[in-house]
């Protein structure tokens, strides 16, 4: 008998919730909004109404469902215990008890990235690897780190945190986190922005980016159009990429470093830009790990969060 | 009924055997020879029937043993296979395969680095913590990374090779690895030995250090006894020790850092050396990480052979 599987992707604004075969075929994607009034009291009740109603719905009782995997934006150890999530307003929150008394069926939690990275595993840019390393390039650099199969989420689910290593010395910006010289300072798309910006401000040649609020993507554009500092920018940008990428590979060994976020929409480019310092940095015995992008956009996280359930 | 579980370690020159209770109790610990030649291929062969012998003169059945694990000088992925281990001379020898063919008792196998971590981890430093970081420093830099009790072998068995994360930019010696700046170039005794020589270039300073052909030791007795040369040095080494632990402790989060090898000799004295840069460079939230030193020595790798078997 087939049996179904719930995945659901907590963040600040709305809940990504997903019913899912137990091989992983999507079968249906929906979204609640996150209620955050009262330290989010109310998040872990709707989505476990939401997805019993699902179940009503489709007609399925609790022998067809595995049951349901949830990832909520902040460190989330092996136990489902969420030390804290600032966007949810939770403190200490453990997620799996409490979801389980509202759901009645298995539960599992985790860190929204390291579960991202699970479901690219699963079924993304990482599907059929077993130790897989997830770089999320966004606003900032999150992470996740899958060996054999498993999120690696750390003694209090900081596991996978690698935006925050530390990579330049004597930078002057601080990084959100407060430190200064993160590799996020330099791999995110704010980060290629602000390299970017310095590259600009050290020539006097023109460029697109010139006389404009330019975003990461046109940085990118720019350096297949032939912009002389964009590319200059561009491969700044792979250079930080590269090194930060190689310690963590050093670290952990990956067979897959699969790359997403917003950044990765410029394509196979990055691969070209980040391998050069990439090969410099890494140790030798990890240097043959294979790079991709990743595939689920959005879903990741549901995909992840469902994959927890099944072994 | 009580029942027993074998670990052998590996070297170059001995085999470490060991007959252990399956609560870690060290019952029985001895040391067969390593035969090299022909490619190593008698070297399994040899720990076999050593056990096998010891089985005979304990009076022990198969049914009394759970298994034996082996620790070797080499990558060990987490099926057992080590691709080079230059020591012993073998290439891509399936190590649970060959052990388990000889010995007919299941079989686990494992690099002897993060084979030490997991001793140190069941009966040493890191007793009573499932996430532990084990650093080992000696000649080079070892390491070990264990999560939820289990090793991070990676990929192909170069999880935890953290002595060649990149740590320095712009160094003029290379490290046995090929590369220029690895974290073992500066926190290893070698290392440390570096750079207490470029100290004393830089001064004109009397020292205890002058005018011999000193070893690591020296430098933090010199350091313990007030030498103001040989204090430079063991600030600068623990200064390297620190940043590099914080970018490893920044991607998996370990509950507590183990510090092993002949450097930890120097005893507590280098947590105060290395604290001010780990805190400075790890993520927030991984900085509340415990440290403690090895207790196994020289027996970390059989215990933790003997693990690989006990869940």
């Amino acid at each position: 008998m087939a049996r179904y599987v719930f995945g659901a992707d907590v963040g600040g604004t709305t809940a990504k919730i997903g019913l899912l075969s137990e091989t992983g075929e999507k079968l249906d994607f929906w979204e609640i909004p996150t209620r955050t009034e009262n330290n989010g009291e109310m998040i872990i009740p709707d989505v476990a109404e939401s997805i019993r109603n699902k179940m009503k719905e489709k007609g399925l009782n609790d022998n067809d469902v595995i049951g349901a995997g949830i990832g909520v934006p902040g460190a989330v150890n092996v136990d489902g215990i969420c030390y804290q999530a600032v966007n949810l307003g939770w403190e200490n929150m453990n997620v799996v008890n409490e979801l389980h008394s509202k759901l009645k069926l298995p539960v599992k939690a985790g860190n929204d990235a390291n579960v991202a990275a699970l479901g690219e595993s699963w079924k993304g840019g990482g599907q059929g690897y077993r130790n897989m390393l997830l770089v999320t390039l966004g606003t900032g650099v999150g992470g996740g780190i899958i060996i054999e199969g498993k999120i690696l989420a750390g003694a209090k689910g900081a596991g996978g945190e690698i935006g925050h290593i530390h990579l330049v010395d004597d930078e002057p910006d601080s990084c959100g986190c407060g430190k200064h010289g993160c590799f996020e300072q330099f791999a995110s798309a704010t980060g290629a922005v602000r390299l970017a910006k310095r590259v600009l401000e050290s020539s006097t040649e023109d460029s697109v980016l010139r006389g404009k609020d330019f975003e990461c993507k046109d940085i990118f554009d720019g350096y297949k159009a032939g912009d002389a500092l964009c590319k200059k920018a561009a491969e700044q940008y792979g250079y930080y990429l590269g090194k930060g990428i190689a310690a963590v590979a050093t670290v952990v060994n990956p067979e897959i470093i699969v790359i997403g976020g917003g950044v990765s929409k410029a394509g196979d480019v990055l691969f070209d830009l980040l391998m050069p310092s990439f090969k410099k940095y890494v140790f030798p015995g990890c240097a043959d790990a294979k790079f991709a992008l990743a595939k689920l956009g959005n879903d990741a996280g549901v995909f992840g969060a469902a994959k927890m359930l099944i072994d």
